[in-house]
């Protein structure tokens, strides 16, 4: 699967070394806004060996319509900022290209418009691409189903100046129907980042706990959600429309 | 609804203390082998106000037909032993008497005899019958089908003297196609008991970790399944039949 | 050793029951407020089998002085309330029967009594007996010292009903010059008290975690001080003070 | 003060990675065997701003004496391999450099030699070099020796390709006289590092955990060792000869 990424910060240059060390996935090029990079190759920036070596390209100097023909994608990959799909959004779904969008915080305004794309092509998105903490949520939410009266609570840890509450404890917490008061936050050290659903039953506990080791699991987030999206057509995604199906028995 | 309790040794005495504490459940009575503590009632031994108090019969010297004419009751429960079932089992299913079985260890003869019963009632049974044990089995199994390559160990923790691989531990292995050298049996102090499934991705770990506080956890398992229990017909069922439905978005 | 129990409630309950099975401890008496078990034994009460069965008294019809003159006692074990030291004080420092407090909260005005009853006895007190609290407290003030730039916080986790923030955690964070912020509480179903200690190190991260099983926990404590004190002249002595000499190489 | 590193693989270069940010410490040179970087800074190639930026040496070109002559150093730090110490042992010892050792294997043969070598000069060696576990090793031994009876297991956490059990969770069941059998190996994904000592008791549970976030952790040890041996004559020192002091009140 040929896949074109957006956004080359932390977290999209961890995704690009994971798709480009990925046997079934080839990362066709990198498409970032500042020119630092160009025409440098995200495999030899990163240091990997790898056939396809993904070429590095700036929004500055390079139009997306163009690289898209030039160099057809099946996937593109998008970790840049909220306003990153109005730039290659359109373009995409007119070519029918699967649009896999990674962005934590968007408006009202990008949803609608991820909406109407989805009239084209599959579109998905989901603020916290990784498997683990979105079986996390799911898995939770069935237990609180199953005994809708247990206590639950929520430890939350992470390295010493993250602000405020994690956004993943927040979510956990909505979907679980608990108070800001719910949430415990743990700022300490360098924590990577834990996140642990605690289920008190009056004579037993069960406990569902996500950790971190880095930023590559969301490369394998997007490995597992572009592998399931592979027979899906036009229409918008989230996470839970990937896991669902896997509980038809 | 009316509980016939069969068994009263460590764990069905903790079952009965839950029952009667239960405002939607009443112990009717309760059946033993030995006459220790015939005529008294579940109740006064244990200490508890209730209503229902519980009156403890044994088979050495009251017939379970006369018991089920005399105090008719919508479920019994068994806590005894793998041979308790042929005490009652006729006069139960014939009575359309609903049987939940939490008996460990069934040779395949109890096992067709359950299956015949369920021609005429409902049968359940479950070798460990706690809502988080039956859980976490769920839970594990459906991460293990998302992710079939992730690497799963389990870790399990008892009181010094408990013998052997937990059954639970083994359950769990079985389920996840894991093999022996993957539980890792931790015997220290006087430890209740902790299951823990280690998930291990590349980039991120997830653990399912259920704890026992006290036998009580397997009264608030008979209740749960119980009620789930209401609305089923003739059949066998098992803790996964409970479980599925509350799947069905 | 003989002992002799001050106070009778559900943990003085668990402490009698740890001495009556501990063959270099015989459980003399319990003295209590209330006349209810009056002329019963706790080994009768608490269904154990012992040599030294401790008969119950009641303050309201049997005089301290006399008990100590006809049953006299090595150690005294407080598990009442925080007047209890006024009844027996005076009679069992004259005697240089040792005394053990493991009352939660003394006022000034308590202190200063045991103070001035360390002149003619032993006197030991600690807010929480347990060895493990007591151990995880000095192990951290440990860490503390050797780190002082460490990032720390504290997870508590008791059961949904408990009020308030733990005192163990209270005390644990005065210890370690934490604010109350950095105390995690936690709520949740019938866990019976849980106290981690979290230390947050930039590329690491070590925690210190003490789990309650039972109130019996407490009985051990006792023995453990009991044993510890047997060489100890005059004075009041803490856990701390208990601790200590096992570091001396 | 002035630094020496020799060794520069994985390890090599997270410590001096936390050397080059420390602002005590400043990294003057690093020395290695191959001549793949020769002439380049460690601070350029792990592109952290730094004023000492540690230029590049390989033994195959430059003479360890010629080294120390033109740029003297307070302590070399030893990350390279078990004969790395004889390259730069007598050059160092000579000028009363101190040496820290962090080899994880050494033979008698090194170990006569270090000591040999600590007649002249101030020699640590560790073979683990974290606070963090050697704090877990010596509070562990200090419970062991306030509770010699109490079950003690290991439980120790890696990524799924290392082979045999952990040398750190080795040395802790040496430390605890336990045997291999309570070491409980877990193989899973990623995990960059967890090792856990449980300390069951009849009533309560201790565990200390140690997690390893990445290998920069060694770097920290080596400042905490550096910094605890100024004032260290000549003498041959581990790492609990670093953290006894601590404990004089």
């Amino acid at each position: 699967m040929k896949v074109g990424l957006i956004g080359f910060g932390k977290t999209g240059k961890a995704v690009a070394s994971v798709i480009l060390q990925n046997k079934k996935f080839s990362l066709s090029w990198v498409m970032k806004r500042s020119q630092t990079l160009e025409n440098r190759t995200a495999a030899e920036y990163l240091g990997i060996d790898s056939e396809e070596t993904g070429k590095i390209y700036s929004t500055a100097s390079t139009s997306i319509t163009e690289l898209l023909d030039n160099q057809p994608v099946d996937v593109i990959i998008d970790f840049s900022s909220n306003s990153g799909i109005y730039a290659y959004g359109e373009a995409a779904s007119e070519r029918k290209i699967k649009i896999i969008s990674a962005i934590s915080h968007y408006t009202n305004k990008e949803k609608d418009y991820l909406k109407s794309l989805s009239n084209l092509t599959t579109v998905f998105w989901s603020p916290n691409i990784t498997l683990g903490v979105n079986y996390l949520l799911f898995a939770s939410k069935f237990l609180k189903k199953i005994a809708p009266w247990v206590d639950i609570e929520i430890i939350e840890e992470h390295f010493k100046g993250k602000d405020g509450i994690s956004g993943t404890a927040i979510k956990i917490a909505e979907a679980l129907d608990l108070e800001k008061e719910d949430i415990n936050s743990v700022r300490a050290g360098g924590i990577v980042g834990k996140h642990e659903v605690v289920f008190g039953f009056p004579f037993q506990t069960v406990r569902l706990v996500h950790e971190s080791i880095s930023r590559e699991a969301f490369g394998s987030g997007v490995i597992f959600v572009a592998e399931n999206l592979v027979d899906k057509k036009e229409g918008l995604f989230n996470f839970e429309d990937i896991l669902s199906p896997y509980f038809a028995v």
